[in-house]
């Protein structure tokens, strides 16, 4: 691969901010340049490095390509890193093992319905297909995970696999190791600044401000690349750009937190947006229902709740004592039944709680307790007094609850109850509970090839999107587990894509 | 104005289809030209003649600014001038005149409860608190209304005019004709094909294909003008392109017909979308509930539900012969209760319908009944035959309902029962109920100058937006008649700040 690359084409390089133009606009702008410099060409560039970008680079690469990651963070793995390493996978050995039943069919199914109607179901069928295959992707470069299945919210059945790590961490770091490995040329600090496209509008590089310092936008030096088959971008959600998603839902400002480490900016999504790529059910964002208000972010209440506050334990209202909703209810249930416990305008942070024998599995335990965000309590009556419920009506509550799982009928909200427990083991551990911005499942709009498409339904030659980026496929709320499914799927059938392209000569 | 304009600036037309570049983008093109020529300049050019764009034009004209109006359609009006002419105010001579105590404050209630929390509620409140200026500008410009306020669903009170015709032509023709008579440049048939944009990304003219022939995308010969002040698209929404609203939401699929006229296909909000302008709530899209299965379009059905079937009928499920909303919900209660009738994805049709009294300002009701979309019956029985609802069980409902009329409480649905009457003078009115795709409530972003901004939140020199093409006013679901005060004050926003802009020297 030649360090500089130029073209025969006239090219014009670095019109000034705002200047844009669309399919077939006329505009007035710089000089053109004839002859652009590419300090380096590629056969493919992976824009971030999450489930979906390391995915899409190191199938890339396993199909011989000369593949560029880049990535604007000083680590890799994006968010993914942070998330919870809880991945959904129809049809697993360990599902088998457990004498669970399941099936893509099923799976699909529960997806459709958390969609609400929404969801681009050839999209998410692809996913659901996908996750199986994906999994063993995964474990051939070197993922472990723990030995049982979970049952997540909004699931018809257990089928929710974990990183041993408990993070997405844990899919994230040997699957950079293997891009490494096998050759992906891997640069930190990389931030996506500019598409290059020719005149016919393919996309063939990409201005890279190397050495870039989040979040100093003027950090780094500029490099230009050149991509002979394709970019695939995979640069996630856009939960952290205030603006933006109150534009969408006026209701997340900045009381609300986010689950989201701090660069989920959504530029790249943007950067797609504004040469015309289609916004799908942009306004589509989920809030992670499991959250603490005493922690920043993801932090340890999260996990906790979702292996052990949740489906071993009960959630209820500090006014009255009582359940008010399905706790395995799909995200959006129990977060717009929890956002309802408002009072004036003012949260009333319901309390989540389990005892001796659910907190079992809960890794994030010890440390919650250390920080505060996690307390423990002999008796229910001791809970009760701390967060200010009713004492009487607490232990009336999870009286009426350790019945209802005797008879394993949960009369009041309908949940299943499979896995549950009574709470009857002191201690008892407890956690306050609100919403956090989690996931966007809008954003740009994809063909079944990952081809990125524009408002027309054109499809936008040498672009590619892959994972939380892209727009349909979750609908109106996606289900827990499903973002590794959706970005280590889409990810390989972006750089299939990406592969099979025709490369252009530059 | 001088006929051939020049600038001293390069300029680059005619990239060609899918060439599209963002702030600060790198882009190949074809060689630049030094001096475009434009075919004419204006101060102002206005596309679109809906409210939106008429109350745009006209303020502009009557602020002393060269305007210039083009309309694709063989008609000025777009899809206003076939809307029911329905416009809500808070605060009218006639509310006083009734006895109906009203307010802005009330108003500006009623539609953020509509809009579930997604409204944006300082453009929310610039067009409550202009509704009222701006039904005084109508009746300055020679608009006639109906001597009493209507009902309708969503509003706390009644607060709806009407004109006398029933239709939005009563608004959009004399506004058409005052444009005309004060000096507007009225092109018909004259379609946006492309902005002309300088080098700071400003908007400084458009591309446009004079005598076209809607649909014939080829039609016509292409002109460009110049604008010193500001485009103000007025272009509404997209509920014709079938496969942008698919994008958006899956369900509104080629079996769902929509009650907007042909030309509703959304190039306009497309075009700005692909020059980077901000995506808002674009898959907030509101069905009409009040219209028949029976006819295309807007029909006959809608305005007769309107006045009659839902304000002084009642609606029911011709399975049980039983109500199962309140008729008088907001669109997206209504929409949602009528399309939850479905049975194995196929639509159960409810059946409305009122007496001799309710029909009384039915206008549609003669034609109606001459096309067979409504229907006449002497008895509950036969009206229940005719569409296989259980006539027991029918007649058992009138009766009840009747009762909830003397007690004036719908114990059933909690609807407000001032205007409702006694089902008990034959004969009986009836017709099929089916929603259809009838507003976008998503579209561009605007500020409350109705200027255009950008995906980054920064305002794009010399755009401006207006009515049903922009997002974020009306939230998840706008109010009946409150489309026509979205047009007719944003547009005259529209055209206030673009008469304030710099003018650029073309």
């Amino acid at each position: 691969m030649s360090n500089i690359e130029t073209s025969r084409r006239r090219f014009l390089i670095g019109a000034a901010a705002g200047a844009a133009v669309m399919a077939g606009e006329a505009v007035a702008a710089k000089p053109a340049a004839d002859t652009p410099k590419f300090d380096k060409v590629y056969d493919i560039i992976v824009v971030g490095s999450g489930f979906a970008g390391l995915a899409a680079a190191l199938e890339a690469r396993l199909g011989g390509a000369e593949v560029l990651l880049i990535e604007k963070m000083p680590a890799f793995g994006g968010n993914s890193a942070i998330n919870g390493g809880a991945f959904s996978v129809a049809g697993t050995p360990l599902q088998k093992k457990a004498g669970i039943k399941d099936s893509p069919k099923q799976m699909l199914a529960d997806m459709i319905k958390s969609g609400r109607g929404l969801s681009h179901v050839p999209l998410l069928k692809m996913v659901v297909d996908g996750s199986l295959p994906a999994y063993e992707f995964t474990l051939r470069h070197g993922v472990k995970y723990k030995d049982f299945v979970q049952h997540f919210g909004g699931h018809s059945v257990p089928r929710t696999l974990q990183t041993v790590e408990s993070t997405g961490g844990g899919i994230t770091r040997p699957l950079t190791e293997s891009c490494k490995q096998h050759g992906v040329d891997m640069h930190l600090r990389a931030k996506m600044e500019k598409f290059v496209r020719d005149e016919s509008g393919r996309v063939i590089g990409l201005e890279v401000r190397e050495g870039y310092l989040f979040p100093k936008e003027t950090s780094g030096v500029m490099q230009t690349y050149g991509v002979r088959k394709g970019v695939i971008m995979a640069t996630g959600g856009f939960s952290r750009n205030l603006w933006f998603r109150m534009q969408q839902d006026p209701n997340l400002d900045e009381r609300l937190d986010s689950t989201n480490h701090l660069g989920a900016t959504g530029e790249g999504l943007l950067s797609m947006l504004a040469i015309g790529g289609a916004p799908v059910q942009i306004d589509q964002i989920q809030l992670g229902p499991w959250c603490s208000p005493d922690e920043r972010g993801f932090g340890l209440v999260s996990q906790f709740n979702t292996i052990a506050g949740f489906p071993m334990g009960i959630m209820v209202d500090v006014r009255n004592g009582r359940r008010f909703c399905n706790e395995l209810a799909d995200r959006k249930e129990r977060t717009d039944a929890i956002l309802g416990l408002m009072e004036n305008g003012k949260p009333v942070y319901p309390v989540c709680f389990t005892d001796s024998k659910g907190v079992e599995k809960a890794q994030t335990l010890k440390n919650g307790l250390k920080y505060g965000v996690i307390k423990q309590f002999d008796k229910v009556e001791d809970l009760a007094k701390a967060y200010g419920i009713p004492a009487d009506a607490l232990v009336k509550q999870v009286a009426e609850w350790n019945e209802m799982v005797e008879k394993k009928d949960d009369t009041a909200f309908h949940r299943a109850l499979d896995l549950a427990i009574k709470l009857d083991k002191p201690p008892f551990y407890a956690c306050r509970v609100w919403p956090k911005v989690h996931y966007c499942m809008g954003g740009v709009g994809i063909t079944a090839k990952a081809e990125v498409v524009d408002v027309m339904g054109k499809v936008m030659p040498g672009l590619y999107a892959c994972g939380e980026v892209t727009g349909g496929t979750h609908g109106a709320s996606r289900l827990g587990g499903c973002a590794i499914a959706d970005g280590l799927v889409m990810g390989r059938v972006a750089a299939d894509s990406a592969l099979k392209a025709e490369a252009v000569k530059l």
